[in-house]
C-alpha cells in the first residue's frame, strides 16, 4: 500500500512537472484513505509556502477541520525543506514516506536532521528511499529540460 | 524604526489574543513600508499553517508578486518555530527581529537554531528581545486567562 500511496505523490509530481514547476508530489494518508494532495507550485502562485507538502497538508486539515494530523502519513518525492518538515511536525504526522533525497535543502537527514534535534512535542517515523528512483528520474528530466531551454535561448541571443 | 515595527507586531498579537489564539503577530518590512501582517489564527482557520509569520510571509509574497523576500524584514512577537523559520529561509527574508523566546518550540536559538545550521543557500541575520517584556506580558496574561477559565470550568463539575 505504501507503494501505491507514493505513486500517487508522483502523478502529483508529474502535474508540477507539465506546468514547469519542480516536479515533486504529495499526498496525506488516513485510514487508508487519501484526504490530501498537492504539487509544487511555487512559480505559477509566487508564494514560497506552495510546496507539494504544504499544499497536501493544507487539505488534510481542511478535510479533517483539524490543524492536527495524528495519525496520518505523508508521501512525497522528495526530501522535505526545513519549512515542510517543521509544517509536518507541527501537524504532529505520524508517518513520512519521501522517495529521492534533497542534499541542497533536505531537513530530514541531507542538509541536517530535523526528527532527531531534541527537544520538541511530537517526532514523526521517517521512512526513506521508496520508489527514490522514479522521483529522481522525473527530477533529472525536468532540470535537463531547463537547461537545454537555457541553451536554446542562449543560442538564439 | 525597528520598534515602532515591533509595535506593529505587538497589535497583531494582541488581535489574536482577542480571538482567544496564542497571542503572536508578525509584521513583514520593505523599504520602509509594511506588506505582510498576521496574527496566529490557528485554532480558527483549524490550519497547522495559519501562524503570525505564515500569514504575513503570504500577503508579503501577494503583494511583492514575488515568492523571494530578499531585502525584506520580519518583526514577530514570539521566535519562530521551525515551520516559520523554514518559510523564511526559504523566502530569503534578510533580517529577523523577534521579541521573545519560546524555550518549548523556538528554532532560533531555544530548541536548536536552524539560521547556524551549515549547507543552506540563504541565511537571514537573528536580533533577539526587541520588546520582550512587552510580548512576554501579553503571553503570559494570555496564558493565566486560559488557567482561570480551565479552573471555573473545574469548578462548575
Amino acid at each position: 500500500m505504501d507503494e501505491e500511496y507514493m505513486r500517487e505523490a508522483l502523478i502529483e509530481a508529474r502535474k508540477a512537472y507539465e506546468l514547469g514547476e519542480i516536479p515533486v508530489g504529495a499526498v496525506v494518508v488516513k485510514d487508508g484513505t487519501i484526504i490530501g494532495r498537492g504539487h509544487n507550485s511555487r512559480q505559477r502562485d509566487q508564494q514560497v509556502s506552495s510546496h507539494a507538502e504544504m499544499t497536501a497538508i493544507s487539505q488534510a486539515c481542511a478535510f479533517l477541520n483539524s490543524w492536527r494530523l495524528d495519525d496520518c502519513t505523508i508521501y512525497v518525492t522528495l526530501e522535505p525543506c526545513p519549512m515542510c518538515a517543521g509544517t509536518i511536525m507541527q501537524a504532529r504526522i505520524s508517518h513520512v514516506y519521501f522517495a529521492a533525497e534533497d542534499p541542497k535543502a533536505g531537513a530530514l537527514g541531507s542538509v541536517f536532521d530535523l526528527s532527531v534535534v531534541q527537544g520538541f512535542s511530537s517526532y514523526p517515523i521517517i521512512h526513506q528511499g521508496l520508489l527514490a528512483r522514479e522521483a529522481k528520474n522525473i527530477m533529472d528530466s525536468f532540470f535537463a529540460k531547463m537547461r537545454d531551454k537555457r541553451r536554446k535561448r542562449t543560442d538564439e541571443l
